[in-house]
């Protein structure tokens, strides 16, 4: 990104879908895995600093959501903050998706703001391409058939992204609500593949892959009974993102390797808290640094429990900006108060008057 | 503000400057020294949430700065979480504010980020004006000579903000950097204020309100002598932002009224790091409250421990926002990838197509 630290650059929505066209769904989705793969092996704490994500539950008649911070920061570069919230009845009541997110990018050095873009497409990208990497590093090679246990908008990324590193060759859908269940194959037709609505024991019984992304609430879960599962299984639990919710059942998770991709935010709100710390394996880092120390569980059960991991939001953010750099695409606003008397507040007021007036709510953007 | 939930309105310095050019500055601060006052005084810890800052230390070769989240909900509402830097050097190797800042604005029941705009004049101004409600609270009435202590950009404000509440009839200025102690007078000459460059021994003698708003470095404070002041004196600390960083002598502490405005905070950040709990007086929810408890110490010492509170930055973006509003300012962006199938994140890809490249970077905003 060129740095002038006087203006910020927004992506939108209709700057992804551009970049979605120019690059091709796929590549993106290729790009993504390897990118993530990559930051992950070469991972280094000493040089970036993840916080767990922290925020606020909000208050629903049904059932709470949440609206948190998952803050990122490369020491001395750039600090990614996404600001994401959780709220389960958005579909049904609002139309809109069940998370809702933006991705800031900031210059550690100055503070300065130097990218805002969406964060829900960014998201179901990056958390599909997670599943992907460590579905590869867990499944067992000769793994066919994906079971989706929730079929919302997570499925399709998780579908999408795993459908990338593995030859599916059937796609098992089950959803608590039909129009969900039924409307999978639809939102994933452009994959080309076989999406069957089958029953939970249909699917446990012949998954070799289970991806579970559900609103299942506080308390209620398994979602899965656990039974009757290939013993080679891997469970991509995707869901997690309450303290006390978890999806899976815990002699499932007892019995498998359970790897998190974050290892404290998991044992807070993830699968892990269904467990003592000592029961928790190798977080994803540790997993693709070192994929033969484990490669001899992907003939056994194995669960990657993905909470969110500030740093694959960090790499979605860097992958977006870099190709909307390359499209010259983005709008680039003057946001902060910066470019006039650095120690006076009020020199906006003796700017060049021409903005004044003329930044009258204007649409920007689809 | 309307609410379209697929849209998210920008405010930009070039709107920030419509709307004081409209209301003008005067009026602008008294009615954020009202808004303060009334929220202050109708806290409610069960309807607000307010969380402690939480941030990253950045890296600079001379010494740390931080990036920093201040979250505040109503609950059931609106969530404003300011992002927010402290980059001492700013100004002198990059000719910008020592404060960086944007605020965001969500609909905590959908995630929505309702509103985005600029922080640095939003946080200058409300801190001055946190100042003036603490000021009018605890400082003697008679108070006619304000000295400032750091002429830097919060100086301005500090100074516009308690010339709105006392009859000011001098101001003395005094700063480490002989150049922002010279520039003080021509950027605050808008007050018609009589503006003195002093000693640090003649301010402390002969100020009846002193603010403090220094860069100094952690653990290199106090910046004030603490010795001759005035029996009434009432200070302002301001510069408190960093684990370690102070302002003020402990005796000057240990014999005044310290009131913080968030005492968790404060004791973490704060001129409160320098006490014990029990030490520390009101916060100024308390104090704003009960102005008649504490008008007695009117006649001695007090300081008003200011590290910024997230609820004065939901006040002053929630002012602005009905400012832009009512001038029909601020720029309409389609950010998050809602508005098409909320359970298929690749619907972006099947909206009607005019938009796609009609985002190419235009430049909105001065």
């Amino acid at each position: 990104m060129k740095s002038d630290a006087t203006r910020t650059l927004l992506v939108t929505r209709a700057d992804l879908r551009c970049i979605v066209e120019e690059v091709g769904a796929d590549a993106l989705m290729d790009e993504l895995i390897r990118a993530l793969t990559e930051a992950l092996r070469t991972f280094d704490g000493e040089l970036t600093e993840v916080r767990k994500r922290d925020g606020f539950l909000t208050e629903h008649p049904r059932q709470p959501g949440c609206l948190e911070w998952m803050p990122v920061m490369q020491k001395g570069g750039a600090v990614t903050v996404k600001m994401v919230s959780y709220s389960p009845f958005n579909p049904e009541e609002q139309g809109l998706p069940t998370i809702i997110a933006t991705n800031s990018l900031y210059d550690s050095r100055t503070g300065h703001l130097v990218a805002l873009m969406d964060g829900v497409f960014a998201t179901a990208l990056r958390t599909g391409a997670a599943s992907a990497v460590a579905t590869r590093c867990l499944a067992s090679p000769d793994s066919r058939v994906l079971g989706l246990v929730g079929c919302g908008a997570q499925a399709v990324t998780q579908l999408h992204a795993i459908s990338r590193v593995f030859p599916l060759t059937e796609v098992l859908a089950y959803d608590t609500n039909p129009e969900a269940q039924a409307s999978l194959a639809r939102r994933t037709a452009f994959l080309g593949l076989d999406v069957k609505q089958v029953s939970l024991a249909e699917l446990e019984e012949r998954s070799d892959i289970i991806c579970t992304a559900t609103s299942i609430a506080v308390g209620a879960g398994p979602v899965i009974s656990g039974k009757a599962l290939k013993p080679h299984v891997h469970v991509n639990a995707v869901g997690s993102d309450l303290p006390g919710k978890t999806e899976l059942p815990r002699a499932l998770l007892e019995k498998s390797l359970v790897c998190p991709d974050f290892t404290v935010q998991a044992l807070v709100e993830g699968e892990c808290q269904q467990l003592k710390p000592e029961q928790v394996g190798p977080d994803l880092v540790t997993l693709v640094k070192n994929p033969d120390r484990y490669e001899s569980w992907r003939q056994k059960a194995t669960v990657f429990d993905s909470t969110g991991y500030a740093l694959e939001d960090q790499v979605v953010t860097a992958l977006f900006l870099r190709h909307a750099e390359r499209l010259g695409l983005g709008t680039s606003v003057g946001l902060e108060t910066v470019g006039g008397d650095a120690l006076d507040p009020y020199s906006l007021l003796h700017e060049p008057g021409s903005a004044a007036r003329g930044n009258l709510r204007r649409a920007t953007g689809s």
